[in-house]
């Protein structure tokens, strides 16, 4: 089904916040039935918050203390209310560096995806580019996926495939990743929308 | 560097030998500088044989009593002994449902290539398509590499993408993914000969 109204969409990053700009721009030129209601980062200088206020869109730091690798207690807490403040209908991890726990995950079942810079299921964790010329793959790519307890293990929603070229080094092969993420993010938000995928179905 | 001489491949199979076919199309059409010296099966009504007789190329059955799932003992002796006799340069897996072990790993070093119908790391050991279609990805294909003494675990030298497709079934993933075998496999080999693949240099 397509959604009559806009998707309401909350995105979580740590870091510059490309895939969010890639988002952004597709929602402005028409071609991707969204809004952003806010970005949340637990990084307080992470150029995200930046881009998200220039941009007129509400930009909240949630403090993660003392956690260094997941998003739990009090930081968790903070975020599902800040979540459910904005009336997000979808969260779009960008970049978001810490492992989401259960409480959040039980909160938005089914509505939190993220976009991993390699073919999952191989190269799960950090650095998949990385990974991938050092196992000497010949084919990577990015996945866009729901969130699940795991590590990059849960239902693909969306692939795309970039050839690894001889001459790559980890910086010129995680570039040509990042222009396919750029690509791929809109367009899997595009399927949830328009129901093509069959593990989601907007309210 | 470009040989000068056809290369002598040596092809293992346990089935029906399509694609060795497609290797030895491409060898008589003029654009692989090769010739197939021997096909040899642990399966003594495989068609493979019966194809390689067809086309006048020596094919041996070689028992591989008393084991079921690996190519040891008298049979893996025998098979080292038929491959120095027949000069073979690289020994082709085409189907060859068996593990090689150290033997004859060792007697054939870096000159013994496999294709496996996946992205390899992802989806190692049988019937990788039904795997593939289970987790859900939406691209998989085929991985020409070499064999080493693990499960699918050597050195990449081809990978060809095949996406997945929303009514796919095993059948018709299984089928889409090995035309692409048949052209990933003559053009692993022409890598080597023409020595573009680091890993491999024709003695």
């Amino acid at each position: 089904m397509n959604a009559k109204f806009p998707l309401s969409i909350a995105v979580l990053g740590s870091g510059k916040g490309s895939n969010f700009q890639a988002i952004t721009d597709t929602i402005q030129n028409g071609s991707l039935n969204a809004r952003i209601v806010c970005v949340l980062s637990d990084v307080a200088d992470a150029f995200i918050l930046e881009r998200a206020r220039r941009l007129g869109i509400p930009a909240d730091y949630i403090d993660p203390a003392p956690y260094k690798t997941k998003l739990d207690g009090a930081a968790e807490l903070k975020t599902i209310k800040r979540l459910r403040h904005y009336r997000a209908d979808l969260i779009v991890l960008a970049g978001f560096m810490r492992m989401l726990k259960s409480r959040l995950l039980a909160a938005f079942s089914g509505r939190i995806i993220n976009i991993h810079p390699a073919l999952l299921p191989a190269f799960p964790g950090l650095e998949s580019w990385k990974q991938a010329l050092t196992y000497g793959v010949k084919i990577t790519g990015c996945t866009v996926h729901f969130v699940d307890a795991g590590m990059d293990t849960g239902a693909i929603i969306l692939q795309k495939a970039v050839p690894v070229l001889d001459q790559d080094t980890p910086e010129t092969l995680h570039a040509r990743i990042q222009e396919q993420e750029y690509i791929a993010y809109p367009e899997a938000i595009r399927l949830l929308i328009d129901g093509q995928c069959g593990a989601w179905k907007k309210s």
